[in-house]
């Protein structure tokens, strides 16, 4: 539970920014700055990169955290963790759409689902996303194919937002905020 | 002709952002809230995929809405369709730059003759561009050129533009306002 | 020394963008602004569309600028000619750090260090850097290396900086303020 006087999270945030851009870092601390919370890793540690990058992200964030690896089945997983005392954060969304594409699940049935699933969450949650489409378009069908549906899914979940923080260089802005 | 109240928009407006950013579905609820839209179309259906995605733009913005289609001489077809009663919708800058180079063209002597057409035109032009100079240097030449020269145009049209809107997942955020 | 009334540069600005988004010209615009300026530049002419790139930031400077060229040591460049009279315009951040890794350096050891000397510097600095990290991920390890050490580098050059201007299609956004 929050000690009183910290900051209260609305229901959903959404992080968004380019690679290396401090999306979890400020993703993280907007977490523990509201108390308690859950990890929700969308990302599978299939090669030493990976391993590497999920090491760094769980050591930063340390053991007061509890994690969750969920690489397809997210909007369940959301669900079923959801809790008015902790903040769920998943990190990322477009992994995660990486991992259905992969395993040939519909993106845009799944984006639907996802943002039903966020309308009715028992707690709060942030999540963090990587926005794609501002390099030159990719020669091969299927990268278009995922900075299309990478675009519609960051589309859908900012509209379902409270509150959307774009990331560069470390610095957030904020794109949108509903008042409470 | 606007209902009374309805918004007025600026002379131009450039929309810009990345692949599936919003751009077009922002550019036509800004020209449909102003009142009736003609569409110029910089595409050319020459695949599946591009004819999907026209057909797609197409199906949203409904049969209240006149088209043209023209794939090289945009500034020209500014001139003539220009109507202080119908807003001009141009979908895409960076479209037209591309056909453009592959039809050998020289881009910055278009890039001028673009911008001198736009300050004299008899109605107002909503202009939709991508934005494609933030990922990895391409490392082949010609879509380093292609950078270039988007960029260019993009500058060059924001400089001459009332109105420069940057759209990220959907959001639009005011990059440049110049009061009537 | 600036006329008096002429704006005044905090100790570290960074000016951030995409390719061709106007990031030189407004550095130089601010740094002619505040008074006389020294350019430190990090490109090398290696092949002939780097040395007509290189020619056409000369031309736009003009002559009273004077120009110092250092592709590695970058940290002791500036802390040698920092200077209270003229602010120093490094341009650019990723071409240096492109230099570094082509060389075998340490990137993250290098992005420390430079940091480090951004602190004690004896005049303004204005620091030009591109974000390459908003198109999909490289599907080369060494691309994706190069995008993860520019995201470092340029969070570390921005928690340091006083002013961080992002630019889009030549208009600047202020991500970042630090009053005096």
């Amino acid at each position: 539970m929050p000690a009183t006087g910290s900051p209260v999270l609305p229901p959903v945030t959404l992080v968004l920014g380019g690679a290396r851009s401090g999306k979890s870092a400020h993703a993280e601390a907007l977490v523990t700055a509201a108390g308690a919370g859950l990890y929700l890793a969308t990302a599978e540690a299939r090669d030493a990169e990976m391993a590497a990058r999920i090491r760094a992200h769980r050591e930063r964030r340390g053991d007061a955290w509890t994690t969750v690896e969920e690489p397809l089945e997210v909007a369940d997983a959301l669900a079923r963790h959801a809790d008015p005392a902790r903040t769920i954060l998943l990190d990322c969304l477009t992994l995660w759409l990486s991992n259905l594409m992969e395993a040939g699940r519909d993106a845009d049935a799944e984006t639907d689902g996802f943002v039903a699933a966020l309308a009715g969450l028992a707690g709060p949650v942030v999540v963090v996303s990587n926005e794609v489409g501002l390099g030159v378009v990719p020669d091969n069908a299927a990268a278009r194919a995922f900075v299309d549906a990478a675009g519609r899914l960051n589309q859908a979940v900012a509209g379902a937002a409270d509150r959307v923080v774009f990331m560069a260089a470390g610095l957030p802005t904020v794109l949108k905020e509903v008042r409470a």
